[in-house]
């Protein structure tokens, strides 16, 4: 393994996030909030000094990096990145204890949003700000970012091998293959999107620090409001936007980028995108057969049922209701989108619709194969033939995501709350959401858990957000052996 | 499709099942239940009818007999039994409904055990002998059965296809290849074994229907009792009896076979095993330490959770104690074993031991590829290379099982319980469990569930024991096309 150049990489991703925590100290600045400004101050000389050792210590690297390096890079990146993020809610003296500000920068990095402070229009607007950016940065990657930025990264292997591991869903080959050239034209685009987004919430009369923190959070499909009952409180206008824009963020990139091609066909017959509007559609109207008796008039309803289920199958987890309160069938729908997620190549979290077409696909598949064993039969999606190596790859990844469930679940359940809040308090981290059910439900905080159901969840995130392999091959003995 | 093929097999079946029929109704000329005498005379003259008229005219039936034969002709010859199966309970007036009476005998030929009826002491003798009685012909599989009896049907192609489609677990090669010599041994197996079962509960006091009843029960997996509260108020020596038979028929048989051949190595070598053991003790200590505070002394606190797990992990059913009032962690233990189950070639249900072994091998093959892409790896099994197609269709088998349990908890979410009730039943009634938690608890019944749940779960029952696909080409296009 070639630490020396994981450790360089690690320097360069410290040093790009006290880039990016500079505009969270001059919001406390502006606003005289002196705590803040000397918690960041000391974080960032921490940043500094950290990112100046590992520079010096490990700049003479070798070239060797391959898939595994690649793995541990991005766990390790992202790892460190929430170590550091953590320390201005504490240095501010906002939250009490380290593990609780881990809990809610890893929620903001890997943009879960679920968080464990009741209050949060009593923070610090520098540090609200640093919340909610943490969404933005996790959202598209920092290291798709280093790599946009970063001259020609050592050829094109290296940027791949960091790229795939970082990227949301199966594959990432529908893209441009040079990598550099990918990662700027995945941020312009993100960024065009969030400018967007800004304009049309200011438009509605939105503040523009509360504008800019809520674009965050539907850009990166994070869900960190500025107000206690997130978006529950604003007008129809800001929520039907916020449907809207969460909605498109949770598309594949690759689609916006052959939109400006001008391939709309070729947009248009994508399986995934499909799969991704049609049950968007389906679960709406659901929704609104379920809970027309709860609202006044049929456009709540449909205001209601089309944010929540663009909250959730996008994973931001914004809210405009308590669909605690909902009924169990409309409660298990949102579940179910909770599992299945959005687009692959988006900021969204989940299984990822791709995934659970493959799935699908490969089951009926199998059917077929059952009946006809002598048959070759080839899965295909958008008329090409699938790699046997995806199908295998989508068939552990479907594996280890119940193990993990599973797992977590039953360490949670320690606590002595009960199934449904366990489980969806585990779906909802894990898939990247946010607000779960019951005691975690919209109205809540996960601030009861232990701190050991809190450990459990910070890594359910993690391995949520980068697709688990990274976090799983950390635990791996055949990573940490001599090759 | 062989059509007349499959009509005459499932005459056959029909035969034998009313051959099964008739101890349950000399039962019940015995204790002069005459209504249940009259059901079962109408039952018995009306299956006469059927598997005399499907006989002669599906007498001369071609000789061809495929996967696709195999897979269709399983599935349907468990409706049928279940639909005919259903008419007593019926027509002696004990069951109102007959989708009731259809969810009954469907849970006990599934072995699964779960109940709409709350008094079954009061329930005719001899219907309570069927009911019981149909856990131990579907344990083993009543086709199993057929093959065994049969004069040898056609070539072992035929039996092969049909074996296959009826017995848990991935693979059936372990045995002697010769079906109908297979079939014969598995059933002198269960047959020895049940009988031992018996004189044990004889020998503790317990009456000999009541015995035998239970025996069925365990013998199968089942889990239906003679009494209301299941074997909560029987004496400790027949509860311990009973937890360590369910355990042994959790045991694939082939095992046994191995045992009778004196090859006790390979038995004790086999991965299967140990993790059903190991499993098994790890849930046993783990129940121990955390129900502890519920139970007088330490032997009640190890006898009840060595039932409860035995009972689970076999997917029988029985119950000693509450399990519903145990604290959440305990209960996620219970939810884990459901979705395990017993071993593969056992009588017991649920994913199965050599399942989970196969899916975590090959999750850990995944990654050390991911690690190192150009090696070419293999999954072992008892130090054999497992066969790539093993591997595919045990991973297709768990995306095949997580869409059947979420499509079936939606639906029983239509009811309006909540989701601990509604997820533990699906995964109660698809393991083949009986008892879920909440409202399906081990004190409570199905029977509160509308139609519609109780269809879902029949054919999740059915899903579940005939290991999912024979079930799921029914439904498949490419089934009843012409080929």
């Amino acid at each position: 393994m070639n630490i020396k150049m994981m450790g360089r990489f690690i320097a360069q991703i410290v040093a790009i996030e006290a880039v990016f925590m500079l505009p969270a100290m001059a919001i406390s600045v502006i606003y005289s909030e002196w705590p803040a400004v000397k918690a960041f101050a000391v974080t960032l000389a921490l940043m500094v000094a950290i990112a100046g050792i590992l520079y010096a210590i490990c700049r003479k690297a070798g070239k060797l990096f391959g898939a595994r390096e690649g793995l541990v890079c991005v766990a390790l990146s992202w790892i460190v990145m929430s170590l550091l993020g953590a320390l201005p809610f504490v240095l501010s003296g906002q939250v009490t204890h380290y593990v609780d500000a881990l809990f809610e920068i890893v929620s903001g990095f890997t943009t879960t949003g679920a968080s464990v402070i009741a209050n949060v229009e009593g923070l610090y607007r520098g540090i609200l700000y640093w919340r909610s950016f943490s969404h933005w940065v996790g959202g598209m990657g920092v290291l798709v970012f280093l790599l946009a930025v970063l001259p020609g990264s050592k050829g094109s292997g290296y940027a791949m091998h960091l790229l795939r591991a970082e990227s949301p869903g199966p594959d990432v080959g529908k893209l441009v293959p040079k990598m550099r050239q990918t990662a700027m034209i995945l941020y312009v685009i993100y960024i065009a999107l969030t400018v967007i987004n800004v304009i049309f919430l200011l438009f509605g009369g939105m503040p523009f620090l509360a504008s800019l923190c809520t674009a965050f959070g539907t850009a990166g499909t994070g869900g960190f409001g500025v107000y206690n009952t997130s978006l529950m409180g604003v007008s129809p206008y800001l929520q039907n936007v916020t449907t809207v824009f969460m909605f498109l963020f949770g598309v594949n990139f690759s689609c916006y980028y052959l939109l400006l091609l001008g391939k709309l066909r070729s947009v248009f017959k994508d399986e995934e995108l499909r799969l991704y509007i049609g049950l968007a559609v389906a679960c709406v109207i659901a929704l609104v057969l379920t809970i027309r008796p709860l609202y006044g008039t049929l456009e709540e309803t449909i205001r209601h049922a089309a944010f929540q289920v663009s909250s959730i199958i996008t994973t931001t987890g914004y809210t405009t209701t308590d669909f605690d309160l909902w009924p169990s069938f409309s409660k298990v729908i949102l579940l179910i989108l909770m599992v299945v997620g959005a687009c692959a190549g988006s900021t969204g979290g989940g299984l990822k619709c791709m995934r659970v077409l493959l799935l699908f696909k490969g089951l009926r598949r199998n059917i077929r194969q059952t009946l006809n064993p002598q048959k070759v039969m080839v899965v295909r999606n958008n008329g090409k033939a699938v790699d046997e190596k995806v199908l295998a790859n989508t068939n552990a990844y479907l594996a280890a995501y119940v193990i993990i469930v599973v797992a977590a679940t039953l360490i949670l359940s320690l606590d002595g709350f009960g199934l449904t809040t366990n489980l969806s308090a585990v779906l909802a981290t894990f898939n990247n959401i946010g607000p779960g059910m019951e005691l975690v439900g919209p109205t809540c905080t996960y601030a009861d858990y232990s701190v050991l159901s809190k450990l459990t969840m910070i890594l359910a995130m993690l391995a949520g957000r980068l697709e688990i392999f990274p976090i799983l091959v950390l635990f791996s003995r055949s990573t940490w052996k001599r090759s």
